[in-house]
């Protein structure tokens, strides 16, 4: 039995950043060493500067650690896992990978990089290899991995072993998302109270460009991105937690609905072969009832780690049409980036960066 | 000024029967002879068994009504609107229509017949001349014609124009219909309240047909269906009145954005030329805000009988992304019956089944 | 046929500037010479600054409306209705009243200040002889006159009659509370759908405090509050408009039911009787059937200026039970303030300040 | 280790009926024997005829269990949970108290009367009592034992300990009830999404009459209903799960809020000096924030088993004033009757019966 890795959790006060504490509070491999806040809050205690919103032991246990500053000097831990927003995220991230640390991000500012893994374990375990590079190429210590925005990881766990399977050559996508997507206090509930709201500001172009890097083929050190072609349409609708999605997709060779399903129901990733803790027994949840998923009584199933599909039908337009379901708050974000640390941790990524870490108790 | 044509409705105490008396009460062109609902209601006031549930006058001012069997016997009238649904529609639409009543029908079970009219007024005025065939091989004195589905509806008001104007070629179409749909009681509260149920049965093979059917060209007695190939993911959402649909579009010759909302804005059909009373200004508002149109604010306007347009984009797999809202009981269901009426009386389809009206004062 | 009067609207952009700009826009008496908002947003057009969020024509027709500075050197006018937050209202509002505007107030800051009327026109229309006294103690040659909180109006509204016709004792009150109350972004959906929030800052003890006030008797030149016992429990709903209220009553002499229902039935007040633009034909619309009243089938009745009330009913502790439901933003807020404008119009009290006012054409 | 007593659950494939199955499908002292439909459905796999509307394993998993016709000869068991409505339970209870088994109901048919105990294991353990008179008097063998209607629960639950500390004097109670209360389908979507219905039937009498029976003495075989006044106004809300009620009380003796605070929060009943399987660590569950407790936030801890109060602060007319949650469909419903089932056992009276079963392996 080894000790529990120290993480730091930057923006541990917002609404994915309690969920990483929650999800932190009893984990076998990480313990929570520095929570952090913004600067306003740092120095009160956690209980004081967080309202907390979740089901469960409030504050994760933690409601007495004061929270710190978001400094290396401050809080330094040989994991850090990050729920800050893309502004703070793209000066802060890389201080922390460059002392030493290993950076789970659940940002958007550098999951595009060209030496960033944009990571979903079951999807492309093998994206992990960028790290060398980025390492290398940025004189960093510490590196940084990011998990996709909470939409492409729902779309891209179910087209992951179509991909495989059969390849994936284009893709249709709308989504239906839920307001804790939009974190807290988010949208106001004049505007979603019994309307849909048909634009989430720079979503679309997200799910397009990062479904291709996350499907995409490692060549040497860069991905190269998935060649498919993919459209997507976003919006808001009132629930509070799970995002639908109504996909179409285009196979090669058009494969018969049995073996579409075969291939979802099927499926495995290194996660599961890893039987990570985090990790749902199978990364995809196949529902044959005509009307699921659905968040009402779905989604909270294996904790929220496993995607949802069903409706498995033909398309007229490209042979093949499915439902989808996530939790956006869990398994597109804050358990995402937790299994990530978990895939990291099992490869054996994290000792150097744990020995090496200065407040390592000797 | 002509005395206005006496109007039966069929299935008067529904969530559209409700709306069909509603638009009667003050209709220039028509007025109701007889309230319509199932045989246990009938002998009863429209008061005492109608749970009035629209806003504004209740019952429409026809409260004390005495309810009519739905028979030819007690509720003849030569105009004949029915808000019935499928099964008793089949049965009592024929014996109206056989009696010489035009039927103004919101229900499906005759929407596909190869000779009964598929109507949007703006969109395919001319397939009203199928009435000729209809009466000639059924024999009838009357007609039945019908107005589509309430997705197809929104659906098809928003490709008329690019159909005619470039020619449309593919549609993919993801709906998020609201209750009101579902008609009354409907989709059960516990079921919908902060939920998603990806499906409805029957309503994607209805808008895939029914727009093929509406954007079909009238070839000497029967319509050539429309090439275009279509895909259609129907979702319920919690919203009270008003469809939602996310649509991509390939069109011929791949216009510009601007030559499409030039043609969508710019649009005005058959109902505006002849000013129909229930007809709007334009059968399209085109939306240039990022995050409209939405049902909050958008759909009361022209009393629910505009189709509104928005989020013009490029989609990287067919060319053109759109967001679409429309009232599904107006627009999509009563409006829409009534509108035809206007038509048929505005081109003078309906002055013999007046003349022939056996209960005519004279 | 005089010209009508000219007036500043402070806080036009909010949720409450809104409505006052919508109602406003074309209103016999009144025409609007300044929209005032927020430093940040003044020398913008209205259209630029504002996030139109109601039905109707987006900005009344004036989106191209300069916004002015909310001082009296640039916004000043004879009549001005004020739908700030209390702490800038507790500063401007003084300024335009001394300067010799009439400010006609949705603010808290001075509504219980024993020198500033209280009103809602059909309750209390002789509390407007404060003014007298303010204007000559604070040495204004204009005023302020106040509305209630929203919450408080919909109750006062019905116990006015009772109060006059048998003498109201006590009162319990729990309150439902629409999302719009709390003004734009407001409550967060995350914190709205599906929920109930059972507490609202500062809410109770202003439903308890103004009520006296505005059931209070005029005595020389101050208001003795009613000596009634009150008690107010707040709530808020997911419902997007419209307070609902349960209410128990005590009523000296123990009336009947149907005394009751009669006096609440018959109820006009002096705006009735004046035939106030905005008035409604009675205050209050009473409802006999048992599920009645609700926001979906009620509120927007009366443009949302009269009070429902239904399920008369005895009460085992206090002799009678009722159900309220109120416009909270319309009777509740800007249409208030209107109504109260138009009383003091009518009894002439705007006159001098109209002929004083240094900008009227000449 | 004795083995599991063998039960029969009535009514379930609804809503109540498969929380009774959920929470008997890992129960230490009972195991489902048969579950019971409507006669449409005995004979069918629950998995066919249930439509699971419940997180978790769905049908608990006994989805390939036959449904069992509802009468004595077909599925007898010594313990019998009834999750039926009103006019079945009225006759079928009785034929399986005859023949035997103790039937606990969560029916409202035998509630008021005056020979069955009306029992919340925490507030009035000793009204069981009762059931040795029904006995007596009906000749049955078993007996039925009923929970209250599930407002009411919450209600007496909170005022219990006031009760029995400083003796209750007065209650107002209004509620904001769940759609789940309605059971399924109940509420149609139209009628809730938005909303607020004033008015559920029957339910403000059965509050204010149950809650005087619970709060009652047992003198000899009889309960003196509790002299308390109380009147009650019941609300329905678009909330899923989770009863809120706003509540003012006169206690005798007009103790200090700490004192109240501290009576709520230091009480516990028998069944937690039992340690009985379903209940709560204690009955109540005292919340200092001012905006708790809510739905969203505090429903599922303890299983729904505790009740929630907040608020706590003085009632200008009777004294205190607070704010209650409890989760309608457990506390309020099957884990009542769950929990009522495992007090008769714990106390010794159901082994006679469980000795007398004919269908007892031996």
């Amino acid at each position: 039995m080894h000790p529990r890795i120290p993480v730091t959790v930057l923006g541990a006060t917002g609404v994915v950043g309690q969920r990483f504490v929650r999800r932190l509070s009893h984990h076998p491999w990480f313990a929570v060493r520095h929570l952090c806040a913004s600067d306003r809050n740092a120095g009160k205690r956690y209980r004081d500067a967080c309202d907390w919103r979740l089901r469960g032991e409030p504050w994760g246990g933690l409601g007495e650690q004061v929270l710190a500053p978001a400094s290396v000097g401050d809080a330094f831990a040989p994991v850090v896992f990050s729920a800050l927003d893309s502004a703070p995220a793209r000066e802060l991230e890389p201080e922390f990978a460059a002392a030493g640390a290993w950076v789970f991000s659940n940002a958007s500012a550098f999951r595009m990089a060209d030496d960033v893994p944009l990571l979903v374990p079951e999807v492309n375990p093998d994206h992990l290899a960028l790290v060398a590079r980025q390492r290398r190429e940025r004189g960093w210590r510490g590196a940084i991995v990011c998990n996709p925005n909470c939409t492409a990881t729902v779309l891209v766990t179910a087209l992951a072993p179509l991909h495989a399977t059969f390849g994936v050559e284009a893709v249709f996508m709308t989504s239906m998302q839920a307001a804790s997507g939009a974190g807290y206090p988010g949208v106001a509930s004049l505007d979603l109270l019994g309307n849909v709201i048909p634009f989430i500001r720079g979503e679309e172009e997200k799910v397009e460009e990062e479904t291709r890097k996350l499907l995409g083929r490692l060549t040497g050190e860069r991905i190269e991105p998935a060649a498919l072609a993919i459209s997507a349409a976003c919006n808001r609708v009132p629930v509070v937690d799970g995002h639908h999605e109504t996909v179409s997709v285009r196979l090669a060779g058009d494969p018969s609905l049995a073996a579409v399903r075969a291939a979802l129901a099927g499926w495995r990733g290194e996660p599961q072969r890893l039987a990570l803790p985090s990790a749902p027994a199978a990364p995809l949840v196949v529902h044959d009832a005509d009307d699921r998923p659905q968040a009402r009584l779905d989604l909270d199933d294996t904790d929220g780690m496993a995607v949802h599909v069903g409706r498995l039908r033909p398309c007229p337009l490209l042979g093949l049409k499915l439902a989808l379901l996530g939790h956006n708050a869990e398994r597109g974000a804050a358990g995402a980036s937790l299994l990530n640390a978990e895939l990291a941790r099992a490869r054996g990524l994290l000792a150097a960066a744990v020995a090496a870490d200065p407040h390592r108790p000797r």
